[in-house]
């Protein structure tokens, strides 16, 4: 038995200019574009190795150790984008083994704790369509990828690129125009780094896609952010990535998180993510930089409490100096440990049962985009190591 | 020593369409046009006494048993229109007493805790204008003093009259048809009552004025707000009271606090209001809404965490039923404690530990505007009793 195999993985990355709002819920087609910065691969990733045999009756997916299945419609979509793209090589090529009809194993791992509630769909799906494309040896560029893990999470599409990342929403009504494209790689602006705050929650957030479609058709004010806001702001915050400009693009990203937290909070009925612990943070990084005189640090939410704050590398002192003061009581500073000698005391008052609220923090920074790996998590058997 | 003495009281009231944003500071020139419900006076209303003499050298004010003097510049204005009134008079009837010349001195007191965050500037600075007014004899309409009064506090032009009432925002670059005006006398739907949770608050909101004008200044969501939202809303909520439509005025009045807190949570930096224990409450409404399959109790809060729940007294056992289950711990509830055996049992599932962020309910309903009254807060010698 001939089994093939291929791995790949793929980042994590977080919105600084946010998706929320379909406007096709099948193809994933958002209503707004987005930009995104992609996290280093050495604290967030998920890799994925795919096989496949003329053995295999059925598709398959192992996630973090445990046999899922091929359930949702979603992955069923990716897969069978990926298969027909794999039958128009074979065509054209005989020789080559009839992958397009095996069946096809997925299996999948993420390097950080699913709890943590850090949107992994995006790495996951990215890293799956990925495996799959290196499997079946596709021509296409990472943007016509990016289309097929589109389909999986629209997020997902971002994860394809490292540094800083635009989702452009296209017009077409088959999405053939709405994929991810670098804004700037890595190396254009390597300095920028990430803190996240993963904040304890009690309750159920709204799931994704049910909420975004809730604000989509209950939200007044949505349809101006849609129409005036985030068209110019996305202008502004590719300007401000090609100008290494953290003042604009820390401000345009905080501006940009409260305004997609404002139309979830406009709708009907209202959907709450930041909870209190979250706000508090939020005023920290405000009182932070208005005691600078200047944005040093920008707090970014998604769909549920958690804090991401990005700063660049000249400022961490202050910025994690802020952050230890008043979290060092949760896990995740080890990583700095032989920095903290040279963190800034801060005079910032604030609330110091506020850690608390938060978990752990995970230190990291931006990265590059997916990666060839010499990791596997196939045997070979084309079977979950 | 002739003493002259006069005293009114004068109600709160709860915006159902919110007032916030200012066009002009001076003269609490508002963005937008506003509603708002009459409060019963038997459970919250400012009592205020205003007395002149001859002998009274300057103007003076004691509130809720404490001396105040005349300090805020809002205050200053009030008195200063209404003098100049009443010298309009006095120079068409040379008989009258000199009033304007004279100091005014100035008592006042609540009914309610201060403590309890609820909005009483609006209460306040109704009955003081009103209470200037009949001790001036002034013949003006009420729309006419609610310009005084807006002055004082904007929201406190809507304390002049009873039942639902509309705030014109006006044109005019001097205020003159900026206004409060009847929608429609609480006769006319008297059924309205009103369940006050206030809600324990840890932190110091952001003031009234500097949040309003951070927000026009810095809201996108915001300009959209004012042009289109609210104008479309405002003609719609005054329709639905006419025609006495629970559902829509509560689904209005529900959209109108989100969309009011949205702006504020879109504002530099971010404006909140709304802690996790309001949050719990607008859930537990949407719940019930729910299960009951239409609107029968609506929410909204003004600039705090403070819940104002708007129900129809036909639904009094259904609301108070659920509201009891899961706050009877709170005080407040003597009021009603001969019809608790009516209240409907509810099978809706909430947090149990939600009432410790609640510190009292205020059960209340829709009241009339500001009445005549003989209880006076002045002496003889015009000074408080």
């Amino acid at each position: 038995m001939s089994v093939y195999t291929a791995s790949a993985t793929a980042p994590v990355n977080i919105a600084t200019l946010k998706y929320w709002g379909k406007r096709d819920k099948t193809l994933n087609l958002p209503t707004n574009s987005s930009i995104s910065v992609t996290l280093d691969q050495q604290d967030l990733r998920t890799l994925t190795s795919a096989a496949t045999s003329a053995d295999f009756q059925k598709d398959n997916l192992w996630l973090n150790g445990k046999e899922e299945g091929i359930k949702g419609e979603r992955t069923i979509a990716c897969i069978k984008d990926l298969k027909r793209l794999r039958k128009e090589l074979e065509d054209a090529d005989s020789s080559l083994p009839k992958f397009s009809e095996w069946g096809v194993h997925i299996v999948s791992e993420n390097n950080f704790p699913t709890a943590a509630g850090l949107a992994s769909s995006a790495a996951g799906f990215a890293a799956l369509v990925l495996a799959i494309a290196k499997l079946y040896k596709l021509p296409q560029l990472m943007s016509e990828i990016s289309k097929i893990a589109r389909k999986g999470s629209g997020s997902a599409c971002r994860s394809l690129f490292g540094g800083y990342v635009a989702w452009e929403m296209g017009e077409a009504q088959d999405g053939l125009d709405s994929k991810a494209v670098e804004v700037a790689p890595v190396d254009h602006w390597p300095l920028m780094k990430a803190a996240i705050l993963v904040v304890s929650d009690d309750k159920k957030d709204t799931p994704l896609t049910t909420g975004m479609q809730s604000t989509v058709a209950t939200s007044d004010l949505f349809q101006y952010r849609i129409k005036e806001v985030v068209p110019k702001r996305f202008e502004e915050m590719k300007k401000a990535i090609q100008e290494r400009d953290f003042e604009v693009f820390g401000d345009l990203t905080m501006k940009d998180s409260n305004s997609f937290h404002a139309v979830c909070l406009d709708s009907v009925p209202p959907i709450f993510y930041l909870n209190d612990t979250s706000k508090k943070i939020i005023k920290l990084i405000h009182k932070l930089n208005e005691q600078e005189g200047k944005i040093i640090a920008a707090y970014t939410f998604d769909a549920g409490p958690n804090a991401v704050i990005y700063y660049e590398e000249h400022n961490e002192n202050k910025v994690l100096g802020l952050i230890h003061k008043y979290f060092h009581q949760v896990p995740g500073w080890d990583k700095v440990a032989h920095k903290k000698a040279n963190f800034k005391d801060s005079d910032i008052e604030f609330d110091t049962e506020a850690y608390k609220g938060v978990s752990r923090i995970i230190l990291t920074k931006i990265g590059p985009g997916p990666q060839d790996t010499n990791q596997a998590l196939v045997n070979e058997q084309g079977l979950p190591k």
